[in-house]
């Protein structure tokens, strides 16, 4: 399931503006003549987008870790067949608002450290990972502020507080020691545009 | 995940009588004074009952088979916790019309042969297996003129003719030979009363 296009995936703690800089990105690209597919998860198929509602409705222990993993894979598995692959197939730039880098630190820090099975679970199933991860790194402080300005969003995953964002930010962190090849670290506490243009930056670089 | 109860599964092919035959089991044990829970698969629990439906309807090609495989043991994780593993531990006896042998057999020679996936899912995310397990095998005409009869049903999973229950009949037999401690095969083309009968024997035998 590898592709001639480029499968760039974005990261961070709530708030920190990833969904916008992925946005930004794909207008970017698409105004330099790319065939951009922005998407998103847990969803960005019909088929995870129905298992993105078993997962975010409902009581907070409707589900369990365990549970909530093997959702989230086949979320993923799905996504991936169905819109990522095909479209890096064709030769597009796939741009994903989140994607297995989420799982490993938000199961790795919440109710139960799962990132042996993770691990396991995604060599198992997914077996793919983005050519270019870029984490969006900001203070939790400022994070949850524009979170909580934005208000809505994804309930459950989003109001456990700052230090877990706090937890979940230095998770990111060490994640980005792990696959330094992989994932680009930005700064998200300057203002948008000139994140933009960091980020456009990379990204054309991968695309040279 | 154990537990003092017992842990009994069916499974056969479409009509063997196997939802039949283990109400009757049910009843039965209860009439001797023991507490039955009886269930199904896939299901069994309302979280695993929310994924059936995702499973169950919809177009034959709405799932990869790596992504409902991924979901049939997202449902089984949480029949499991939720419904099978409290039920052994306050020492019930637990009867479930299908388990991880349906999977292991229909992934197997379904549209593709996942039985090393299966395999390692099912260590890495499941790891219990039933202390006792009926297979009802039978003449795949036979099995297919009852759920005929019968009507409704399962749809997509039921449909597919006398080949592929032939197959899957063979599939069943062969992993009564890689477990053979833990499947009795039982002779299904009788009564239904003379088939109830041998399984009580059997069933006892374990209680004793």
């Amino acid at each position: 399931m590898s592709g001639r296009g480029l499968f760039v995936s974005f990261e961070g703690i709530d708030g920190s503006g990833k969904s916008t800089q992925a946005r930004l990105l794909a207008g970017h690209l698409r105004g330099a003549g790319h065939e951009v597919v922005l998407t998103r998860e847990p969803g960005g198929s019909p088929g995870a987008e129905e298992i993105r509602k078993l997962l975010l409705t409902g009581a907070g222990d409707r589900w369990s870790p365990e549970t909530e993993l093997l959702l989230f894979t086949a979320a993923r598995r799905d996504h991936l067949e169905r819109v990522i692959a095909p479209a890096l197939d064709r030769g597009a730039v796939v741009i994903s608002d989140r994607f297995a880098d989420s799982t490993r630190v938000y199961q790795g820090v919440g109710r139960a450290d799962l990132r042996g099975q993770v691990d396991e679970l995604h060599a198992l199933m997914i077996a793919r990972e983005p050519d270019l991860t870029l984490l969006i790194d900001m203070e939790p402080g400022a994070g949850l502020a524009r979170a909580a300005a934005r208000g809505g969003g994804e309930g459950r995953f989003e109001s456990f507080g700052e230090d877990l964002q706090a937890r979940l930010r230095s998770g990111f962190l060490a994640l980005a020691g792990e696959y330094p090849d992989r994932i680009s670290v930005i700064d998200g506490d300057r203002p948008p545009e000139t994140v933009a243009a960091d980020i456009a930056r990379v990204a054309e670089a991968w695309l040279a």
